[in-house]
């Protein structure tokens, strides 16, 4: 993206594009079918959840001012806004942490002035919002996305990581609340004396490292060993909203001498409910303004300040939410469209600004969990046409010729028709190498196809390439869920609140991997002789390029900056200043990091997905054999490409793995060559291919024996 | 060993053999120095916790007549003894589930009789004891351990499951006792309201489910990532019992508001309280045999039938454990010696039965444990004195051939003097082809060799064989520390029961990988699609040699069969059949399975160790190259070997690794082929050898760079 400030133009741009394929948005989508289900439902409890329990912790923050009826309702209503005229469908709004603390400060301004008080703080929050909007679309308008790619990974993952730490710290924080009385409570209720407030504790840490490490399980679940694989599948895609559900049955075993207060769960006013009720009417009030125009003005024009503060968090946020939600390796055809986003997102504010609820942005880390899913989805989607195509030519005993040409036909039909080129057939021109010369290898080129010499299902893994069902549909139904949940209250009041806090510390682990300051961390405490695991697993290509030094000095540099940003929300007024320091890091990035680091190893250190991706091919060759060697099925080569970094669209060329594992025990030759080979050279080595010589003459690979395998063990 | 039933024939070979090497087993005991300390502690609590909580369950159920102190003072006495004067010094002995159930059945019939009841108990026991003692003498004496052979997997595997049910019921059992109120202790403590109660039972999940999970980690250490090499090493070695500390000093974290009694802690009489002195006089009373003599003739004579119960237990369960702890894949250097220590256990058999106390037996888990900790053990002594010589020989600039013999020389010393024989320096051979190999590829044979060309670390530990450090010293240390608890019962009842609890589901689940039963019943739950992991995981290669449905219906029987036996346990007075039951397997699989299974399969499912080796090079090689790859440091590979089944010694040619990965990153060549040959070939199928050729040619393994790679690293 050129960076362009005439006013107008990125919008403008923006717009064309988007509108150019948002026909296939829906369409693309419906044809998902059910199976959209999955990433929705997946994304509807990552983006529900959060803002209910940061509806909660509002409530306590504002006195009941603004509850979880009000973050749902506003999430729900810029969500559904936002996925059917917004720019980037992959794109999640949602009340955020940020959004949550800037309120928070804003209230305790407000309560300490006497002509303001918490009476007026609504109606003064919203012209907070109506600067805001103003401030965006000026910074819409004038084209201030187009410096989104100054935002490199220093910027965002360092955002990325404090987001992690602000929901680390609401799950600790709320556990640890777990062994206190509430101060909203009556303290003299039987389940507060101490032994019950005790026991509560107790059953919350239960509760909630039991939804923890069984969220985390069940996201693997497509590598288990056990299970047909439609279940490791469906654990995969609904694994976590199921655990929610579990553990929230477990949270009711114990009924009989357990008092009804234990464990603790969901406070929020039914919607309909006297309490919340109120909150309506404040709503009709400034819906009529009258509350808005009783703000002294001194107060209006100072509400420019909070409201600069805000529009930086969204600018920033909004955008690097969109960014991370359209990285490289996700290959996504689809242009990108921040500026109409955040023009887009100025209306918003406004809106939720005027009914009085706390306005949406962007959010991480649900976005790039959007885009994630979704490519779990494609995969699934192309996998099971293509592999239908095959049989079906072997069917009509094509050759690999023919059968190549129909297979592309059908990738090609399955393709967003609008920027289809070259990038996206590059698969299928892999699969045609590979299988030509496998078929050579069986001396057969033209002979009609089988499976013996195709083994469908691993081939086509092996082939496809990272894409993502890019459109409109899951979006739209996750937020008509979240508006839903406004209904379903009291149904969600079962869910208790530890839980909460198992699935907030879920969140901020899930959203680590791929993140290279997070690994950069982790590099800081590996030991030297095992650095080399790290290029290993995450392709972190700097471990080689970089001296450790620079590495640690950097890394060092980001954590304390993090952790500076991280303290700053701690203060309680100033702290309406941290988005300030998370924008400074573009600047301190361009201008002042150079003076201490080589621009090369910066370069490495900061690079975006694809600037490294060329680095990489070895490292990928070895992980490919070395690491791919236990995976099996489609998805879970996906989620390993997904959730770590760089480039690793390379991985999917491993799983055919499956296909002819241990296939030469059937041959007389290899077995007793490999103490030979084993003891003379290292495995690894090995890896590095060039020693294989010795019996690479022995045997021709014979994907026959791979694939009679399977049935041989099915029977 | 071959079947012998000339009396005593069987005794005296053993204490032959074993005198040859009696005074090795001290000098090479005390060689070791401090390391003995690791499998010393490791197996110290091993033996002491379960028996500790053995005398809790012993004293619930004889009202008290025994404690926890008998049990240990047992376990203590036999162990000193036998580590000394007996046979196999790597069997650990110890009061065992088995023998607590016996002693229960007994007591309860006791308590029936008036003319017996609680107080002649005792006495009646050691009559018990007496006859026990008389049948294993027999036993002994004609040779009925010469069948030790029959003893196949079947039943070992069976036994060793039943135990680890036993002890994971224990822990279950003990985990729901922690919300209920304990028999003995008055119910109008404040700990026992009910709101204490609960807060009990969920601090006790807490906590054990802390040790369990911590404790299973700490045991994968080696192969962490992060830490010190000598970290991890300690983790690995010392881990358990520090977790277990952990945990206790997490139990004293909340003490304000918590009553004294939460979370419930070891309950034991100290040896010198009045309740303990009462048992003390018992004995002294046994010692001078009046209550023996008290004892009606009738039931003097009856004694027998619970004896020959005992007696058949002892037989299977001690030999089996020796046999267990002297499993092939360890190459143990010393000989067996069934018959004597069978002999000896009768004498500690009516030993303990004079003084009044329950007598021990070998033990599993422990003792195959025990020999697990000891093969790290030498493998790290082993290690440490090659890598100084090769280093040595280096300074000295000798070539390749001349380390070689330095490095053998050294190697010769530090084998059991006595059966030293070609088995042995298989190992170097291998080193010197391998070494040899390298050189040549270098065109340097005769050249001066340095770190370059034989990068020390690594290559010695791939061409280390599995050893044992056989001795006498662990075991002595071992008992007299658990001795030493009974002085030390003060401290030790800091320990929450609830941490126990944990240790045995610990316990249970070490005991699991290796046993192919278990794994055949995970085989049952395993999607067709990926049985073949278990042939890469396991080296089963009966799931390729036997059809699938085989397995099954085998595995379906020896469950059944297992949960007879266990659900045998349950059963009040009939209970005291059950090892009848196993003993009866012995029959059942040569009689009975050979008619409803083809001969070739049950030796296949029923293969011991080095009967199955043969067929493995083959995986042994994938596993070697794909498995390994993650594994840099040799404790790690051991554990590997160790606790996975079946002639893994191979693996052990794997971690050069370490050395040469990603090395052709600085090959210019190696940057772009690996695109072409991942898409070409399947990594699983390279694996497999044959597909190196088109690159073969292209580099020779350069070590070098090896070499290189970690000082680049590490600066």
């Amino acid at each position: 993206m050129e960076e362009t400030f005439v006013p107008f133009q990125g919008i403008k741009n923006d717009l064309k594009a988007r509108l150019m394929c948002y026909k296939q948005d829906w369409t693309g989508g419906f044809s998902a079918g059910f199976r959209i289900l999955a990433p929705t439902t997946y994304i509807f409890f990552a983006s529900a959840i959060p803002v209910i329990s940061f509806g909660e912790q509002l409530e306590r923050d504002t006195d009941g001012v603004l509850t979880a009826v009000q973050t749902l309702a506003s999430t729900a209503l810029c969500g559904i806004i936002h996925s059917i005229i917004g720019g980037q469908p992959l794109l999640i709004l949602g009340v955020a942490e940020p959004t949550v603390l800037m309120y928070t400060f804003m209230f305790n301004f407000a309560k300490g002035r006497p002509d303001l008080g918490p009476k007026l703080f609504l109606a003064w929050a919203a012209w907070v919002c109506v600067w805001t909007a103003v401030l965006l679309f000026l910074l819409a308008v004038l084209g201030a996305c187009s410096i989104i790619n100054r935002f490199t990974r220093v910027a965002g993952e360092l955002f990325g990581l404090l987001i992690a730490m602000l929901f680390m710290q609401q799950a600790i924080k709320g556990l640890v609340d777990e062994f206190r009385t509430p101060a909203r409570e009556n303290p003299r209720l039987t389940e507060f004396i101490p032994s019950w407030r005790f026991a509560n504790g107790m059953f919350a840490l239960v509760l909630s490292f039991g939804l923890l490490l069984t969220a985390l399980r069940s996201r693997k679940a497509r590598s288990w060993r056990y299970g047909s694989g439609w279940l490791r599948g469906f654990v995969a895609d609904y694994g976590v909203p199921t655990m929610v559900l579990v553990w929230t049955a477990v949270s009711y075993i114990p009924t009989a001498s357990v008092p009804h207060g234990i464990p603790r769960r969901l406070f929020s006013p039914n919607p309909w409910s006297p309490g919340a009720y109120e909150n309506w009417t404040v709503i009709k009030a400034c819906l009529a303004q009258n509350d808005m125009l009783n703000v002294p003005v001194l107060y209006i024009i100072g509400a420019f300040i909070p409201a600069t503060m805000i529009a930086v968090l969204y600018y920033f946020d909004h955008s690097v939410a969109s960014q991370l939600a359209q990285q490289k390796e996700f290959n996504l055809r689809k242009p990108s469209s921040f500026h109409y986003d955040l023009l887009l997102l100025g209306f918003l504010t406004i809106l939720c600004g005027l009914i009085g609820i706390p306005p949406a942005n962007g959010v991480i880390p649900q976005s790039p969990m959007h885009t994630k899913n979704l490519a779990t989805l494609k995969h699934q989607l192309l996998r099971s046409r293509l592999v239908a195509t095959a049989r079906k030519s072997m069917g009509k005993n094509a050759s690999l010729g023919q059968m190549y040409e129909n297979m592309e036909e059908t990738y090609k039909q399955m393709q967003t028709p609008l920027i289809y080129q070259s990038a996206s057939s590059q698969g299928l021109r892999e699969l045609k190498e590979s299988t030509i010369q496998l078929a050579s290898s069986m001396g057969n080129i033209d002979a009609p196809v089988d499976e013996t010499v195709f083994d469908v299902e691993k081939e086509i893994d092996d082939l496809l390439p990272v894409e993502v069902k890019e459109q409109r549909v899951s979006n739209l139904l996750q937020s008509t869920m979240v508006g839903a949940c406004v209904a379903a209250m009291p149904v969600l009041k079962m869910i208790p609140t530890s839980v909460l806090w198992g699935y907030f510390a879920f969140m901020a682990i899930e959203s680590l991997p791929g993140n290279q300051f997070w690994e950069r961390i982790l590099l800081l405490f590996t030991a030297p002789s095992r650095r080399y695991k790290v290029l290993e697993d995450y392709h972190a290509t700097f471990v080689e390029t970089v001296p450790f030094k620079t590495i640690a000095t950097f890394t060092i540099f980001q954590t304390t900056y993090l952790l500076t940003c991280f303290g700053l929300t701690w203060i309680p007024l100033a702290g309406v200043l941290f988005p300030l320091l998370i924008m400074l890091l573009v600047p301190v990035r361009q201008y002042l990091l150079p003076k201490f680091f080589k621009g090369a190893h910066l370069q490495d250190l900061d690079a975006a997905e694809y600037e490294e991706a060329p680095a990489l091919p070895f490292n990928l060759a070895c992980e490919g054999e070395a690491g791919m060697g236990p995976y099996a099925e489609d998805g879970e080569i996906l989620d390993e490409i997904i959730t770590r970094s760089r480039g690793e669209i390379r991985r999917i060329s491993s799983p055919k793995v499956t296909s002819s594992t241990a296939t030469p025990v059937k041959d007389p030759k290899s077995v007793e060559s490999p103490r030979y080979t084993e003891k003379t050279f290292s495995p690894r080595v090995s890896e590095l291919r060039g020693d294989r010589s010795p019996r690479s003459g022995t045997r021709p690979i014979s994907p026959r024996s791979g694939a009679a395998r399977p049935s041989k063990l099915g029977n």
